[in-house]
């Protein structure tokens, strides 16, 4: 490795799909000298020895982030007050600890207070994600032409700041630096509601006394199965996100709620010119999302792979 | 062409998306001895000429249908009894008069009425699609092992069912006969909710005061640019879903919001365990609509192109 490693030793805490992409991309990129990692489940950790994750293991948090530069907490954001509180008293003076949370308002408070003086606590939140959990599910290109979001409070280290913008671009992912509570708030729009919803929809069809199992999973090409996709995520994750990001989710839900209120109000007195509306305009969307490269316009996401 | 033909003449009244790929796979596989097409539409029409989908092009259905075989009505939905009426005095006996909505009971109240004694009158269903419409939208591959259902009434002639059933078959596409009624509930599950959901996130994230729209792009890799898919389809065609399904659309509707208002108690009295359970229990379901050929499991769709 020819170039100087931005880090000469990161500690992963948690090795989940995150976790493991982070991994593999270090590795490829040669950004960091040495990997330790850990997990609170014997089984991850050892699943990560035999993927050849890290160059160390430990069973405990404290453990792990010894003589480390970086650490990233990588567990389920409802799990950051107690990896605060273990790891303190081993952190390296002048240490990085940043997470990879959908949530960042409740990680900083899980967490900031823990941090000794001398480290540098700088909340993040890389938007990627795939549907699939556990530390085989990464993959190094999994941040790539993605936004990773740094939350950063007022006291916050320029340098320290500077240093893990410049590792998650080496990483392949665009920063970008926000407020924590609008974080949480624009997150809540494109990420938890999307799977809150989906979640709930998946359930509603599997508890339909009138349509069977079977035919629910037929007739999915009819657009069910888009949504059978977040629907597959990881429970703990996901369980977390909602009890930690309460206030906006409850918010926005409300939103979408009202919204479909109206919609379920124009079907049922046959408002056509009210429906069109709104089909109309929810249609350019996609376009601009395509525009900014965060999608591609294959149809069926080029899952169907169409031709002659 | 070495094999015979299923239909001799077949007439496709509207060339969107599902009569385009008609258009392309009957040609593919040599099923019709030739294909007449109209369009209301004039811009349409002149298209579907340039891209060559059909041997004749005719402004009126009723032109288009004469001495053909089989009709397949590929218009939207609420179009159905104008198109029956026009065709009616035109229709060669023997006929067998179809559509491709995904709504049955209208279609066939809309239409049955006018059809004339010896034309054999059979709704149907090919569950298959994309977000892109319009006549070049179309490809062969489009029904390959997606359903058909075909919802025929007591009465139907069961030569012509059988024949209707082949030419499915022929198109790729694996077909299932169901009641008309049975079929618009598990369409609203598995299509018309999931579609109004789509839309309706989609407008909600739109209409945020405090959320910006290059906000809600470039973060979208979170989970919302997944509906963004769904909610980038025609308006026209949803529309006329919407309100000719109503009963059966409002019903689950009706069952989705009170599963959401449920889902949404949980998450303001900090009910973890409810949470986990919900989000738990779905996610086998993706895993079984995998195994029944009617998706694939490669993370994010494979649209990332995920790898080492």
């Amino acid at each position: 490795m020819s170039k100087k490693p931005i880090f000469e030793k990161l500690a992963l805490i948690g090795i989940g799909l995150i976790g493991s992409s982070i991994s593999h991309v270090v590795r490829r990129e040669g950004l960091v000298g040495s990997i330790s990692v850990s997990s609170r489940s014997e089984k991850t950790l050892t699943r990560a020895k035999e993927l050849g994750l890290g160059d160390e293991y430990a069973a405990s948090a404290a453990d792990a982030v010894k003589d480390a530069d970086c650490v990233i907490h990588c567990a389920p954001v409802g799990a950051g007050a107690a990896i605060a509180e273990a790891i303190a008293p081993e952190l390296k003076p002048g240490a990085i600890v940043t997470d990879v949370g959908s949530v960042k308002a409740s990680v900083i408070a899980q967490m900031k207070p823990h941090m000794p003086k001398g480290v540098h606590f700088i909340a993040g939140h890389p938007v990627a994600g795939t549907e699939y959990s556990g530390p085989d599910a990464g993959f190094a290109s999994l941040f790539e032409n993605r936004w990773t979001i740094l939350t950063p409070e007022d006291d916050v280290d320029r340098d320290a700041l500077a240093t893990l913008t410049k590792f998650w671009q080496a990483c392949g992912a665009n920063v970008e630096t926000m407020d924590a509570t609008h974080h949480d708030l624009v997150l809540a729009v494109t990420s938890h509601i999307p799977q809150l919803i989906s979640y709930n929809i998946v359930d509603t069809a599997a508890n339909l006394e009138t349509v069977t199992q079977s035919e629910v999973m037929k007739y999915s090409a009819g657009g069910f199965r888009d949504f059978t996709r977040l629907a597959a995520s990881d429970p703990t994750m996901w369980r977390d996100v909602c009890l930690h990001n309460k206030s906006a989710v409850l918010e926005i839900l409300g939103r979408f709620s009202e919204d479909l209120t109206a919609m379920q109000r124009a079907i049922r007195w046959g408002d056509g010119d009210a429906l069109f509306e709104i089909f109309t305009r929810t249609r350019h969307i996609r376009k601009d999302i395509i525009a900014v490269g965060q999608e591609i316009d294959a149809p069926n996401f080029g899952r169907d792979e169409p031709g002659e």
